[in-house]
């Protein structure tokens, strides 16, 4: 029995059955490529089910997907990824190799960050296009295509969630300051001015945490806001038009100054 | 102080933080016409705290939010909704009202319907456009936008999720005989042919309990699948052109015959 177990958005987010489930198993694997900070939840999860907890990172998860799974053929195994399991394609490869190896398994879902700032966004969940993630570029691969994507969104007049990349090198989520270069430069290479100076955007930090924090701002002085949202995982949202409700919500995330 | 707490798609499906939180509350309700099924999640809630758990209705919370949230002012409150506490927007009239009143508010998140539904649907989250909610007819209200939103989404190649409307007076959710009975209507009432007899459906019952049941059907064929789905809480999807992984991925939930 193999059991894929979302922790969700941070410490203490993983459910209650997940963590019963957790005391009976005899193998306990964290995924950490998939998301870089840590706040202790694993830690906590370990104290509080007695089960010592083995890190995965991607070189070691992509080698031994086959074997990880091959060992839960008699004995029950449980894998940890941050967020909801499911949403990140990534884990599905292992349902599919549990598939092919016929062995049952288990999914605990849990808080997604796709859910929970559509949430804490206050803007209409039935009003979002589909969301974009900035990816970081290197020499060879610049893409752009997340611009065409809020593009559409806008003129379909829908919001647009973007995702942020991680750094796996420095193992650490995508910089605000980072974020913004990404789009100016994607917008200047692509021609495209999705992002213009008084274009407003909402900066998500931290989503569902003790210290989240949300600002909505000109594209023209996100800048500003870099350290104040230092250290924090994020998410940002590019509003379309919003409705009467949507306006009056938003407001409270407007910068005092 | 005033928490929103999640319960997520089921039993066990609350997080442990929010537990803890529960114990050391003076007073906890739970808000029950958002969400119909009890699969006994509350029951045991309050088994594990100690705490007894007030249900509220609609009425009892329209009329009741100013003076519920008030008695948040000098003691820690929790209202607990299914899903994540936050996605369905009725919750955010609770935080508002908090907010004018000055009272310290806190969310817990928890798994929601609309992320776990991408995740175990196979198909790629970043090819989902707008959901729509499938509503109950009455004499004089019959909307057929949802058809709109669907139609648009295929035309931007995107996948529409179809959420479904509670019978309210009767406490329970659509069934799949009702959600075809009324996307039929729709399509005669507006001369739309969105869902043709050999268009692809994907009905999710009950995503993320022991329970669930996911099937990849023709929309002709959907109706012999009423019995199979009964008594279930349904989403449907209704997938643009699944591009060679989703194809893949999906001919799981392919019937057999």
């Amino acid at each position: 029995m193999l059991a894929l177990i979302g922790m969700g958005l941070g410490k203490g987010d993983i459910s209650v059955r997940a963590i019963d489930f957790i005391k009976g198993c005899d193998k306990v694997y964290a995924e950490r490529y998939t998301a870089v900070s840590d706040d202790g939840a694993i830690a906590e999860i370990s104290a509080s089910t007695g089960k010592s907890i083995e890190t995965l990172q991607r070189q070691d998860f992509e080698d031994r997907v086959k074997e990880t799974v091959r060992s839960a053929a008699h004995a029950s195994v449980a894998i940890l990824v941050y967020g909801d399991p499911l949403v990140a394609t990534t884990h599905h490869i292992i349902l599919d190799e549990a598939e092919k190896q016929n062995i049952e398994a288990k999914v605990f879902h849990s808080s997604s960050i796709l859910s929970a700032a559509i949430g804490e966004s206050c803007l209409d969940v039935y009003r979002f296009g589909p969301p974009v993630t900035i990816p970081y570029w290197s020499e060879k691969y610049r893409p752009t295509s997340f611009l065409d994507v809020a593009e559409r969104n806008l003129s379909n007049n829908l919001h647009t969630m973007l995702l942020m990349d991680i750094n796996q090198k420095e193992r650490a989520p995508m910089k605000l300051s980072e974020a913004l270069e990404i789009i100016r430069s994607a917008q200047g290479n692509s021609g495209k001015a999705i992002f213009q100076d008084g274009t407003s955007i909402m900066i998500m930090g931290n989503v569902g945490k003790h210290d989240q924090k949300i600002a909505l701002t000109a594209f023209a002085t996100a800048q500003s806001l870099v350290s104040a949202f230092e250290g924090k995982m994020l998410v940002m949202i590019l509003p379309s038009k919003p409705n009467f409700a949507e306006e009056e919500a938003m407001s409270k995330f407007k910068n005092p100054d």
